[in-house]
């Protein structure tokens, strides 16, 4: 397995960066991850756009064109072969002298051998809400302290995931967009200080060739009221959602709309 | 330049740790960081304590006892033989195989030449607030995105740092404690939402052999009648605080009791 740093392909157990790295001390840094299926990297433009506005919005150059970036995700590919995978690219603040103002960027792609379901998961997850919000929402920072640290919490509840809110007005997961189908089958997702996920981008464009689709705030006490509810991302596709807290969402199991919605997703995925 | 990690001495520009680190990968690490003048550790034990705290907030084992850390950080010492310095222990999440367990924290300790001021700053520090509330404030974490971030309005302001603050209650800022000294010679520091900061306690240790000192929230519309302020922390000692946003700080001059905290702080380092 190859990992690339900097201008070489290294094995992964070799791969390393310096402890004065930004990333490492002060937590200061981006990334992006998409998926390879049967050796296709899927929907890499799309990621590479978000991972560049990232890093600007951090103020962290990338010293690569976006062109040259794909050759060596092309070239990483070909190296560690493999079929369905994660890759993920990484760009962190640099070794700093100071330990506080920004230096050179460190590169790192990685990849890892990876399955995606091809089948809508049985049972939904349950989520457990929790008051937070995400700092710089719109970056894809290495900022994941929160979602990490509430682990415990998860299981304590015998739940899957966190759903997080600031005052009740839903954002994201730690790791996933939200999204909830009302009784006259709206589609609805949240717009405001989220990270704008690529999955999520999808299911709208996909959505919105059959039903209403709306982008805005959704609070928790609409929730009672939804037909269906999902969390969508790159690894977990489209995930149902059966209950929040203690509010199951429509009749606890999945709706007709998500597995709609997740076959489109998965089966046409180049639409 | 040595710095040790996991059992070694590691010649600095050799120490790198796995790019799979979850405090890489994911922001999840803890640190603390403390001072050695003419080759003395400075209050080795409270920032011990305050590391073995801040990793067990944040869940990480430490694979070594206080003693055996302290015998560790004696042989830095000795090797890179430094008189005045800075020394940062880091726990890291780990190389993670799934990117988002804790795995077995990487114990990293770095050293850095520093000179300390033997003198109070002429010109105290411009401030300027911004509404943030770090994410386990209780706990010495990695996460600085927001600090590090926020560098350029700094810049633009003509500021010298950051004064965090929600709905106007005042917690610190990104790298020290919060101080006012009212008309009234009362010594004032905020005490929830923030990192308890080994100078902060110092200063209240000091402080209370004179005057009286309260730990309560500070608001922003407290500061117009402020007679002084300051903020303190390991590195900064005791830096005056002559202006927050467009308010002026007493007669925006350094205040007797702060040049006489100071003084106590700095040359009576072991009271």
């Amino acid at each position: 397995l190859y990992y690339y740093i900097n201008n070489q392909f290294i094995p992964a157990d070799q791969a390393a960066v310096s402890v004065k790295d930004l990333a490492l001390q002060r937590g200061y840094g981006v990334f992006d991850f998409f998926k390879t299926i049967n050796g296709e990297a899927q929907f890499l433009d799309e990621h590479l756009n978000r991972f560049f506005n990232s890093a600007q919005h951090l103020r962290l150059p990338v010293a690569y064109s976006k062109e040259a970036l794909k050759a060596i995700i092309a070239e990483l590919m070909q190296q560690n072969n493999m079929a369905d995978s994660g890759i993920r690219i990484t760009l962190t603040g640099g070794a700093s002298e100071s330990g506080y103002a920004i230096a050179t960027p460190n590169l790192i792609i990685t990849q890892q051998a990876m399955q995606f379901n091809h089948q809508l998961a049985g049972k939904g997850f349950r989520l457990i809400t929790y008051q937070h919000q995400r700092q710089l929402p719109f970056a894809k920072t290495t900022d994941y302290i929160m979602g990490i640290w509430l682990q415990p919490l998860i299981q304590q509840q015998h739940a899957d995931e966190i759903l997080y809110h600031q005052n009740g007005w839903i954002t994201e997961t730690p790791r996933a967009n939200f999204f909830i189908v009302t009784k006259d089958q709206k589609i609805i997702t949240t717009k405001n200080n989220i990270l704008q996920g690529i999955t999520r981008n999808r299911i709208i464009n996909i959505a919105q060739n059959e039903f209403e689709v709306e982008e805005r705030d959704i609070h928790l006490n609409e929730l009672p009221d939804a037909a269906e509810s999902f969390i969508t991302s790159t690894t977990k596709q489209l995930m149902p959602v059966s209950q929040i807290d203690e509010i199951m969402i429509g009749k606890g199991t999945t709706g007709e709309i998500s597995k709609w919605l997740f076959n489109q997703l998965v089966f046409h995925v180049k639409i």
